[in-house]
């Protein structure tokens, strides 16, 4: 069982909704109403020593990345609805052994990159495990009722882009030290850009699937034009690696110009990189064949290592 | 080092307040300014397997219970701020080898009490471990502004009062069982009978001291009238254990007995444990002396497994 459909079984016995909910699960935040016409944004994720980062060996993460890292991909889901991240929650559950300074290093890593985005850390919990380390940072930002962005909005005809490049993430350490796309996304979210918006967490041709499943249309990948962080990667191989922490948006076909020609940004690049069209969700290669086959797709965070 | 002072570490590090936020780090929830001059409390904690319920051995604990508590102990959070609960946020963290079947127990047990208290859950994460269960909950709820129940408010003068009764909550499965004082909390609230409230989560001696600390006063307990769960218990030990879930508050001495006039519900009884006083923040037993001597008072969740 991969990790979207076992997150579906377990969503299917929660009750999600009540009346007071704008968005619900399925899209990189839950967003409640909020004062003066905003959108109260809120997401939760993880991170996992020895599954998200290394706890030992000949290079173990450097405690102060562990801290940023899991700031930084709850503020690349902030950025994916067009929010701005405002404050934050933070849990660390340890070994009774783990040394003070261990926490307090990435307690320094998580404020450093709060400051760098003005971000309050307003509460949070601390525990003993037996053996494992687990740390969880809930995140909550703010984004204008217009301007929100989400996957199940792009329409047939529209363009697929994204920010920046994909693949080679862990190679490089691009997964810890990568900035958020804050920045671009509230550009786009305030120039009304994005029909439909994801950050690429587990792979673009996966969260290009989750963008196509929720939006019930057929994506095409322009497979040539997909820009590459390590041009020697093959393709087929950089759209599958997980944690690009990219935008990847969907932009009406007329507007694509004026996005090009407007993108106020050296970096990253924007790129048109597929289309969409109706059909049965998929993501598609240039050949019109499925790239997702065997139902692998992309980067599974249930069954790899980091 | 202990949980309060680990955390007091930790918050020296990280920024703990922007111009929104209402209530930071140090109360049972935080609260950030919300719509209809309301505020939204916000919390997190945490369960994990061989801490606070059984893996494995004679009496593993059941899934759904496990489930149950996990969302039972947020509620209780945001009823100690006179608050109601509204949505949450799930994250499980569990081995590669996990049942699909004992995560949906768990989802069971989440949602019948959170359709008991009409709470949706609205997002979440699932990640696998190396070998530990790490379940975590951010839990959001409201309160009219006016009716906030903070820890750092209560005077000299005032009366300490429980709900309930304290200790013996690990040999009669309370811990798994018990009922949020959410309806008790309100209704104080409403009522604006406490100056300040906590609920009494690691020992009613440790959450008195945190009372008086965060309101720099000092407490005496009345031992000989704290009621017990076990009345076979010592109420030295009584007090010291963890995980009542009671409302533990303070009352201005011109209303307790309009208070326990008043008072609708049957079970649980409201019962005057104490007072408040000036002083160096403590509390203190019936004949004047420390209960905080060798700085060890109460239960100390990082040092304790349950």
């Amino acid at each position: 069982m991969n990790e979207d459909t076992l997150i579906q079984r377990l969503l299917d016995i929660l009750p999600d909704m009540t009346p007071d909910i704008e968005l619900g699960p399925g899209d990189d935040c839950a967003a409640i109403p909020w004062i003066n016409d905003t959108l109260l944004l809120v997401t939760v994720d993880q991170l996992i020593g020895d599954r998200h980062y290394l706890r030992s060996g000949n290079t173990p993460t450097e405690p102060r990345r562990i801290g940023r890292k899991l700031l930084a991909r709850n503020i690349s889901d902030i950025a994916a609805m067009g929010g701005q991240p405002r404050s934050c929650l933070v849990t660390m559950a340890f070994p009774s052994y783990t040394d003070t300074e261990r926490l307090e290093l990435i307690a320094e890593g998580i404020a450093e990159l709060a400051r760098q985005f003005d971000i309050a850390v307003i509460g949070g919990d601390i525990a003993t495990t037996p053996t494992d380390e687990v740390f969880t940072l809930t995140m909550m930002g703010q984004v204008a009722r217009d301007q929100i962005c989400r996957r199940s909005t792009a329409s047939p005809g529209d363009v697929l882009c994204m920010t920046g490049a994909a693949g080679a993430s862990f190679e490089t350490d691009h997964h810890l030290d990568f900035t958020p796309r804050t920045r671009e996304a509230q550009w786009l979210a305030q120039h009304r850009f994005p029909t439909a918006m994801i950050d690429v967490s587990d792979g673009l041709a996966l969260d290009a699937l989750r963008i196509a499943t929720a939006s019930k249309l057929q994506i095409t990948l322009d497979l040539d034009a997909i820009p590459r962080r390590n041009p020697d990667e093959p393709v087929e191989k950089a759209i599958a690696d997980g944690e690009d922490y990219e935008l990847l948006f969907t932009v009406n076909a007329e507007n694509i110009q004026a996005l090009l020609d407007q993108w106020p940004f050296d970096e990253p690049t924007v790129t048109p990189v597929g289309s969409c069209r109706s059909g049965k969700p998929d993501v598609l290669n240039n050949h019109g064949e499925s790239l997702n086959r065997d139902n692998t797709i992309g980067f599974d965070h249930l069954d790899n290592t980091q």
